[in-house]
């Protein structure tokens, strides 16, 4: 499969799910149609949007390509209409939330790579990608960002991330580096979910 | 009118408008003279910056062209002092605020399209840069963007800015289309500010 | 000294010392060990990173330099393990921070003048890069930034990036007004934390 292609339906289909989660955000907000539709979008597109900016890959890809803006438009529509289904389908929007994860975290790093940054920023890169339109979204309605205190959920984007590119740059065929990437991660956030494994905290007191 | 002039008043006027509500919030949140400049400054280049950036315009104008930096510096001060009686003035100043939001609109639309963007993106950024200084403005003083869920405020930008650079685009003289992309973007405003229209709001229980 | 050198070590020094602030407020949010990584890179690096995408320095130092990495990384290790020291020596957290203030707004300014800015948005790209991660990290844990209301930071900063810049435009050496410029703002920023100094309020009630 040619890269370039793989790069996009990756994308797509991770900006679809990642703005479908934040959509939901936006209803449980009581935020009007305008609101849901730029969680959607921040979701979606906001860890894309920072990477670009990082490695200098600007205008994004979002502002030149029209299917980039269409897929959070479209999963911001749906969610605005069928957000009781999709609200009962919690459960499910975990895993689809686990697949955009992986597949964010694998394209933002090949991303990162294909524009010069080397292995250890490139996989950098690809964790902001995965987790970037996430703490915008949670900015933007006022709470601490939940990747910095919640469970298992950067760490399984970073490792992805640095499996994607490591592969990558010892030679191994983009896609063979891209699924190994995307399994690594979204079999140990999985895990995470279901099992509720956190990441350590510090310990002792809190010397305020 | 040459475009490069009228884009530089239109930026300069609309700054210093935004500027001004900026400083109130920081006044009302009993801010120091640096929290009033800060947030004059993030009110009236925030959406500018943003669009500079992701378009790859920079550095932003208001990092080379001093009158940028001056307008928010200015309007700072003015509020710092003068705010019982901009206070006294909230409708205007609802009104003002209106005017710099057309302002953007159509400026921001144009110069995204002036750097290549296609239209649909370019309407986008035009939006963008009209909202987003008050969103950032919102966010640094902790409260969720007003635009998420307040009243109608993003659809006219977005409508204005979506005239501005069709019209250009389909080859009507610049200064025509910024008009008529202002105007629609200002009336629907006003009419949505003294008429309390809001945006639509999803339906049904928000299933949590 | 070689210009470049200057910079890159006093980059490094103020990045540690900053993330090192940044850890003890994640510590003491009770993150978790990723949460702590973050917040200590940026509080270290976003101040650096918010000026490279403004000036077109990009990527940033920080993704292709990989000590730039590794100071904050380091740091958010030492803060999640030794946070029950570092806690004790709250005062002073407040004397480095202190001198990351100083290292930062000389930095940031001498790296925008040396991108082409003029010397008043130089200084004032010092200053972003000087109070910017502090800015973020603040923001990112749901706090109106302290910089925004709190005792006298950002006024130091602009002085001692000013004082460098000018000194830069003016021909003297680059590593004597690289000191000028630290000096007074480590000088500043030192009396204003012992006491007690704060920036001018607005007068008079805020009228709502």
């Amino acid at each position: 499969m040619d890269p370039a292609l793989l790069l996009l339906v990756l994308d797509l289909v991770g900006i679809f799910v990642f703005a479908l989660a934040g959509g939901l955000v936006a209803v449980r907000r009581d935020l009007d149609v305008f609101g849901v539709l730029v969680l959607a979008g921040t979701t979606g597109l906001g860890g894309g949007f920072l990477r670009d900016v990082l490695i200098d890959a600007t205008p994004p890809a979002a502002l030149v390509d029209w299917r980039y803006l269409a897929a959070p438009v479209v999963a911001g529509l749906v969610t605005f209409v069928a957000h009781p289904a999709l609200g009962r389908m919690e459960r499910s929007i975990g895993v689809f939330d686990a697949f955009g994860l992986a597949l964010f975290c694998v394209a933002g790093a090949l991303k990162a790579a294909d524009f010069g940054l080397g292995p250890v920023p490139a996989a950098l890169m690809g964790m902001v990608t995965a987790i970037g339109g996430g703490m915008a979204r949670d900015l933007l309605v006022g709470q601490v960002p939940g990747v910095l205190a919640g469970g298992l959920y950067a760490v399984p984007a970073l490792a992805g991330a640095a499996v994607a590119v490591g592969g990558f740059s010892a030679g191994v065929p983009t896609l063979v580096a891209a699924i190994a990437g995307f399994a690594v991660c979204l079999v140990w956030r999985l895990l995470a979910l279901y099992r509720h494994w956190n990441a350590p905290r510090p310990r002792g007191p809190a010397s305020v």
